[in-house]
């Protein structure tokens, strides 16, 4: 009971935290139907400029540290990301009218991390005075990577099953589809083009019972991998995920950090703007997963429940894992909490258009939807204050 | 003689302030042909910044303020956005070759408040150390939606009554207005699209002696309200204002600053920068009233003469309503001044689109030229030093 | 040898500075095929922010300063940047499958001066503790519009010269050459567009030996002057130079700081936020840098050499003008190294605009990618260290 009454208290706290404050805020004028809009560039680089500052954090901390700690944890990361792919394969993917294919994306996004989600969660950790090790952050690559490779192989060698039975069909369809350049080209337009082209939904599928989706990216990576070849490549997964915008950003701070001597412009520029760009960052995502809202209506009831019970659910499982490091080898209790929070986060920037790429036969509305508009709120809202308040009773933070 | 005196030495050093010497700085190298632009996502986002601040400002002051001493400056901001429209009305509209709805428009985005402006005001009350209420950004929406809800019913009941002396012709026009859906979609594409959606003008009106611009809008909102209903509806109205960018931004920072606390964002991030930010604006704002100005040509001359003695006119009428108010309910000097600059503001984002929609047959080249190339740097040059002035002198703030 | 020691050393440290880590970085990811993008907005924000902070800066120091301290350093300002364009015409100019014209318009652009590298160049020196005269940036104008306009006078007359000889044949190219509407439009839209035009080379030119590109625009200035006169107006150039975004900013930074009292904002905004974004305008460059070494390969391999040595000529040639200053009048060491660093710059964002309309007739993939991928690296890289460090040496700064 002491436990519920201290959730709530701490529900309530972080409901008035800007953090959180400024996301109910975007969700309450988008339903009200103002006009405000942040410009997209405004977006970009206020998510750039979360995702260095946390590279940078971890980098400046990871010179310090004994690589050998991270190992455990980075290990942990690893084996949730997996675990959550394999979990939605086989349960979610067996609920009645879920295609398979859109069951592992979906899985492979919620296993992804959500960059915003984790710099919430270290906004919190901090305005507590918990502790936690400064390279916690570093640990977003090993779930994220993981989770995506897994859906993406997963679903590869599903749909290679079924394209086997129907394979005349398949053969056909796939010498149909448009100039490879054409669909590189698509990607980098993130976020915005996905509704529009998951609309557009293409009848030449593999599978003549389920609607497929355009398949030209997919044509576009056999033939980097050589048509004969059958097995899925994962490094061109990995270099993919890598290259996208949040990890690559995360990832040049992380260098910075380590490699040069930031201190100057992170303590004059980088960390001072860091909560205010946070709060800006929520509104938009209020905003977002509002007009998100109408396309998660689209599809099956199961997404919205999904989405709800997801972020608890990996999150548990980081938890228990993360647990296991703290006894082990003094893994922080706060760094426990922030391994939950990365786990109980969707991808919103870097992972629709890797899945998009990956598994071009699942439909995005689906995915991106059930993230958006359910997902990543209940993550920031309720799992953000869950796991910060478990790990603060279990382990004394 | 002394308060000309103190006068001058004030709007000399305002000459000086950042805030003007980057608006006279924007209007010089405007003038000297720079190529120097501000992107417009920096723009709205630099007024997002602004306003939200404001809000947060309000917000946070009314958690401890008394509502009831808010009541008599609300009530006097409300009485002054009435009155700018109906002297508009019986002087301004009765002079030679200047069109009724014109200029309705023109004193409705008069009567309307610039967000832009009250933060100057704002910012040089705070450099001469004069104490007003926080609360008093929140007069605001009260004289901003009065004045152009006024407006736009006067210029309705204006047209029924001339419509109905040429009905044949006026019916027959109706009939042939666009689709809807285009209409309402070109609303949203603020500021820039007016000049040359303005210039357009339909010969299609409905009284023969004045040309008449397009009136989709019109019928799309009758088509809201129900055709066969003749009565202006006012809420619709209201709520278009209060979606607008510019007061959704002022009135979300205001929940925030109410209902969330917000302080720790506001001290690093919304505060620190804010000055900066309205340097900023102030540059941009005096390259746009440069740009203007060729649009003001266009019109009659009387749109400058009302564009000059206007924001003198409205800012002394709020003067005067808010010293009664600080001798009644002890309203602060400083917060005389500002209702008065208030007042003597003119709308620049938020009013524009509004009228466009309210009052579809008024030329917006000729109400907006006069606001942005003239009413507002009048009213920041020479309303702001001024009011602020008068106030110390007469009710030493 | 000590001062090899040295230099390595510091070298070194700049190499760990954020400016020159965020250079690397960003060459690093885009040859690592990142996704990163920052907008275009935020990197024309950044760099107005930038110099306008220098222009303020420079401002303030000169409402202080005696105008006779700054003769002769403008002066050698002014020599060198004639000088290097000289240098061009009769060294660079005379190697083998070298275009005139071309050579004349790089000479120009290395003569002409980068902001960013300037600005880099300030921090180091301040990052050093090293004193220089604040109004020391003020000199950047004095260098870069005495290069571009020699450039464009000495390219002028050289093509009337070579025109002469083939009247008839350019005669006809120039009549059949666009509306110079929209050549002129085409101008505003800088950087991004001259890979295009410049790859879209127009058969129609003067010379028949020499691919000419298109010739609107000199059509357009010819028409400007009056079409019967030969000589070259250099007014125009020099006032197309100052009317650019970049030096329009710097030049409203310097009027503002010697006019009004800035230093509210100067403390609150611009000045503490300069670091930080000049980090991420290095990231910026890097990353086109990157991007701009495949046009460069395109050219002849001399203009990867010419844009290697360059800077260090240029560079020597301004440190040895400066330091005569320095036992004539004074002149600080910071101030000679800076003199030195603003030579060993190259201009990337005002010159390469106004050297497309001034030599029309020039290759521009030839001379921006020699002087975005090499010659800006290599000034950041390796001259800012070399003339600090000589300064130091030589002059005890």
């Amino acid at each position: 009971m002491d436990f519920l009454f201290d959730f709530l208290t701490r529900f309530g706290s972080q409901l008035q935290s800007p953090t959180l404050g400024f996301l109910m805020g975007g969700i309450v004028i988008a339903a009200l139907g103002s006009q405000l809009q942040i410009p997209d560039a405004i977006y970009k680089f206020i998510v750039f400029m979360l995702l260095i500052k946390v590279g940078l954090t971890g980098g400046m901390a990871i010179r310090n540290a004994s690589l050998a700690e991270m190992l455990l944890p980075a290990l942990f990361a690893v084996v949730t990301g997996i675990l959550i792919v394999f979990i939605g394969r086989y349960t979610f993917a067996k609920l009645p009218g879920i295609r398979v294919v859109d069951a592992l994306a979906t899985a492979g996004l919620f296993g992804a991390v959500s960059g915003s989600t984790m710099v919430a969660g270290i906004t919190m950790l901090e305005g507590q005075g918990m502790e936690f090790e400064a390279w916690a952050g570093a640990l977003y690559p090993f779930m994220d990577i993981s989770a995506l490779v897994t859906a993406i192989v997963v679903a590869s060698i599903y749909t290679n099953k079924k394209r086997d039975k129907y394979s005349s069909v398949a053969g056909a369809s796939f010498s149909t589809a448009g100039a490879p350049s054409v669909a590189s080209a698509s990607f980098s337009t993130a976020g915005a083009s996905f509704s529009t082209a998951g609309g557009a939904a293409s009848t030449a599928g593999g599978a003549p019972s389920e609607p497929e989706y355009p398949t030209t990216r997919q044509e576009y990576l056999s033939q980097k991998r050589g048509a004969s070849d059958d097995r899925v490549r994962i490094w061109p997964i990995v270099q993919e995920s890598l290259q996208g915008s949040a990890l690559s950003a995360l990832l040049l701070g992380l260098a910075l950090g380590i490699v040069t001597r930031p201190e100057s412009v992170y303590e004059s520029f980088y960390d001072p703007l860091f909560r205010g760009l946070l709060s800006i960052l929520m509104l938009i995502m209020g905003m977002e997963a509002w007009a998100r809202l109408g396309e998660l209506r689209k599809v099956a009831q199961w997404y919205a429940l999904y989405a709800f019970v997801a972020p608890f659910l990996h999150g548990f499982i980081a938890f228990g894992l993360g647990m296991i490091a703290h006894y082990v080898t003094g893994f922080s209790a706060g760094g426990v909490a922030l391994l939950a929070v990365i786990a109980a986060s969707s991808s919103d920037i870097s992972g629709p258009p890797t899945l998009r790429a990956g598994i071009p036969s699942a439909n995005p509305s689906a995915y991106i939807g059930a993230s958006t508009a359910i997902g990543t709120p209940v993550a920031i809202a309720l799992c953000i204050p869950l796991f910060v308040g478990l790990a603060q009773t279990l382990m004394g933070g």
